[in-house]
């Protein structure tokens, strides 16, 4: 039983560190598909247009382990362990991923979508309509989600970070860029090793779009220091530790 | 990138006719999960049991086309074309069916489901729970088929059928069973060939828990004529046309 990519989606996440747990934390958060043209042909999204959101299937490709654990520490438990299929966690048996996805329109063989919550380069597997009779359970009984509600930390923004910002917005021809860096701060990017080794204040960065944005955290407060350009990945301190 | 099933589904659908194409369809669907304990130990579902509805990721193993078209004739679309993308066929790239499931309890290792569209024996690659908050999109659009509504038939039953339908509950130790029936064939589970090649009022059948229904489609209604025990499913003669 083997997959093969219809295309590989382009993100503005370019790490893992930054990229949302779940899709609709961040509707500002946009992507877009290309067909793979050698083996999808275009046609097949015709009637697609009509739908406002789709699943994407993807292909956990960062994974690192080796075999899936049978338990996980959702980041929502705060050190609390559920088994993995009570969660959407990437680590598992077929590390397929279920995103739901606004798609904002179709040109030629390229899919424009936001509120994604995939890194740039995932390779997709398939693509489906969203059908709310189907796809819908709207008295769903939401299980250990429901008992750890997560209250966004505030986020503020530097002189430095609002003007790297509005420079950011003109170079990308893109809005919302504060709100997108708000969505997606306010949820603690850290993972629970980041927080208990980083001290209060530590400078983090990680890469969206065409930058690199430096934040700190202090308490329940994230304060976006600035927006970088010209820092390559793989000089990041963070992933070297 | 290879995929391995998880588990295999038994399913109260025995073969591709007479199996729901989405599973909001029949709410009396009954299948069971068991995990493969060789590779996915049973601890993989703790706290799994807390949520109403699960999301299965299923392989289609019955399709038997060698390359997917990059179009399909949805069948509510009565011979009209979409884009595979913008439809939920099983003939895709990546064979890999998505369906939202009642999860009725879990004992050990194994999951009972009701609300099932999945034919058994089909080999399912991932368990994930549903998240109403990520998963449900109360104001989508939904394309092509908001503008193709179903008016189920009218489904009827013989005396004959009546009485089988009481042995059978009682045999299988099962309730709604006239219910089930009446949601299987009121979506009117003949494909375009069936409806074009078979005259009215034909005698046709398909196999569902141990007994064939029997059942004729006359206009809009369907009649359920007997429920069979102890016949043979490759002897089934609309198998063998």
């Amino acid at each position: 039983m083997n997959v093969r990519p219809i295309g590989v989606l382009r993100s503005c996440f370019k790490e893992k560190f930054g990229t949302p747990r779940q899709p609709h934390l961040a509707p500002g958060a946009s992507a877009t598909l290309t067909l793979d043209a050698a083996h999808v042909p275009e046609q097949s999204l015709a009637g697609l247009d009509g739908f406002s959101h789709v699943w994407l299937l993807s292909w956990f490709h960062l994974n690192t382990n080796k075999k899936p654990l049978p338990k996980v520490h959702p980041p929502r438990l705060q050190g609390g362990k559920v088994g993995l299929f009570a969660s959407r966690s990437p680590h598992r048996p077929n590390p397929i991923g279920l995103s739901l996805a606004r798609l904002e329109k179709i040109d030629g063989a390229t899919l424009h979508l936001s509120g994604i919550d995939l890194v740039d380069g995932t390779p997709i597997l398939d693509v489906k309509p969203y059908i709310p009779e189907s796809d819908g359970a709207p008295k769903a009984s939401a299980g250990w989600t429901s008992e750890a509600p997560f209250t966004p930390m505030a986020v503020r923004f530097t002189e430095r970070a609002d003007s790297d910002a509005a420079a950011a917005e003109a170079r990308l021809g893109l809005s919302g860029l504060k709100e997108l860096l708000r969505d997606l701060l306010g949820q603690d990017i850290r993972n629970p090793r980041d927080r208990a080794q980083s001290k209060d204040g530590v400078d983090l960065g990680f890469f969206l779009h065409d930058f690199e944005a430096r934040f700190s955290v202090e308490g329940r407060v994230a304060t976006v220091l600035r927006l970088e350009t010209g820092t390559e990945m793989h000089r990041n301190p963070r992933r070297r530790a």
